[in-house]
């Protein structure tokens, strides 16, 4: 019997996924299989020192729970407003800590081993590198369309990341001037359009401003959910598909530019409106190969996530670390 | 005396420029002196193998010329269309030799030294590095505005060239969908407004859709050069000074979306029109600061190309024999 390697540790990564609401912790092997997970409510912690020692503790407790001997290489951090270059999360509209907060510096306090930092977008680009639909790319782009809209752009095998570690923001690439307000506090944001939250603008824009017949109608609007939609443009509702339309025809266009900077292998979308399938690919590749100057026509892929749903997160976190610590 | 020194052979480079019209020869040395150079009738040779030989020739002859001994260490060519993965030049529109050309294993065959060849805008960005406004600089975007829109981008201290080398045709994003006709097949490229042609197409717009007076309606309108409407500009004319401030204001806010992709430390501005100084510099950089997000806002900075108007297509085809071959 294989008693020797049955002793040999297992190598292992804690990622960690932290949201506004709640932060993911979870165990993570090199093959990406995700050991274990918890979950601390963020905004229980207003001091980012009581937070880490939470999170480090949460975790220590998670290894010591493993059956097998372990060996953890590092862990990896995905935050909103992530300083790679840093390891700190700056100035985070959703979070409550203020300031430059030295995120990474805290946790290799108490977890005494390497700590990767990223923010979310550019930890999900590299968990769709090393365990998704962007294996073995050197030049890819990948879009979030949550919320907001997220992107990491990678390019001669390299995440890049800037003069000062704040690239990659295609969401607020301005495609329409004088357009919808946006977060940001400016207006034709990319991410006013085509994330989740813009696709429930341009139903909300329909039905106040037409009187086209909707199932959606019987919904209170500010109630109405990616889903509704979703549901509703599968069901034949002409004003939800007309919704997935105008996000295909403006995703399309952006991408097509952005083919224009980095000539990426693929471009991988992620995130919840992805799930639209068919609903959101078909006009947004249809407008995409119509609006690519001729050089780049037909040789790029636009590809769904192959991250699962459930953890990506987290292993978006942990990939952080294999990347550094291959084997 | 120093007579050791004075038999140190030089090291020596050949830059050569492929332009539609004309093909510039230069030898350069590594501070980026240009000590001989000559051209050639491009059109002159419909075969691309008598064209290689005759360049070939032209570059050995300086070679011998040279009154100081001399080690030749390689050859760079910047040409349209080029590609720097495969040394080849494809498809080019301007150029009358059709499909892909193995110009870089032409070269080599005649000259027995490293041959190394890109597209015209990479070649540039890749002098701007070596000898201009962007040493040192391991983030930064160069944009020619010449007849047309070129672009260099270079991220982690690398060119992006894409997954199939045609990466950077920043001049070729959509701006204005439906806008101006392209000569690439498409409509409302950036190029068709802020390059020297774009303005030339403002004017006559403006002169034909309005009564508004102007020193440029005494020329045909076919004649009007960047020069006149510069000199218009500078002496007062509104219609010249607005055409200033419309390319300003598209090219402030695609360098403001530009910044999103790759962050960099600056963006060089290269070309004709860059020549106009303030009066596009001016409304570049205020709608450029006015589109940037807040995180970018005062961090980049938009300076004029350093390398000289004379010969500076040269010096990046030479810079990037520099680039491989460092002293």
């Amino acid at each position: 019997m294989a008693s020797d390697s049955e002793q040999t540790p297992m190598d292992l990564a804690v990622g960690i996924d932290i949201g506004g609401t709640n932060t993911a912790v979870g165990l993570v092997d090199r093959s990406g299989a995700v050991l274990a997970t918890q979950s601390l409510p963020t905004r229980s912690y207003p001091d980012p020192g009581d937070f880490v020692r939470s999170v480090a503790n949460v975790a220590k407790a998670m290894l010591k729970r493993m059956e097998q001997p372990a060996t953890l290489v590092g862990m990896g951090i995905g935050a909103p407003n992530g300083n790679h270059y840093k390891g700190t999360v700056e100035y985070a509209p959703n979070l409550q800590w203020k300031g430059v907060v030295p995120l990474a510096d805290l946790f290799q306090e108490q977890m005494d081993v390497p700590v990767y930092l990223d923010n979310d977008a550019n930890a999900a680009t590299t968990g769709e590198r090393i365990y998704g639909a962007a294996q073995g790319m050197t030049d890819f782009i990948m879009i979030t369309l949550g919320t907001g809209v997220g992107s990491g752009l990678v390019a001669n095998g390299k995440m890049i990341r800037g003069h000062d570690g704040f690239a990659g923001e295609l969401g607020h690439t301005i495609v329409m001037p004088e357009g919808r307000t946006c977060g940001c506090g400016r207006r034709g944001c990319l991410e006013t359009y085509v994330s989740a939250t813009g696709v429930k603008r341009t139903i909300v824009e329909r039905l106040t401003e037409t009187e086209d017949p909707s199932i959606l109608r019987a919904l209170q609007p500010a109630r109405i959910t990616s889903k509704d939609i979703y549901d509703a443009a599968q069901s034949g509702d002409r004003v939800a598909r007309e919704a997935f339309l105008e996000t295909g025809r403006i995703l399309g266009l952006a991408l097509a530019n952005a083919v224009a900077y980095t000539s990426p292998e693929a471009i991988v979308i992620f995130g919840g409106l992805a799930k639209a399938g068919a609903l959101l690919f078909d006009p947004t590749i249809e407008h995409f190969e119509a609006n690519l100057l001729a050089v780049y026509k037909g040789k790029v892929r636009i590809i769904p996530s192959a991250l699962p749903d459930f953890n990506a997160a987290i292993l978006g976190a942990s990939a952080m670390v294999w990347r550094r610590h291959p084997e």
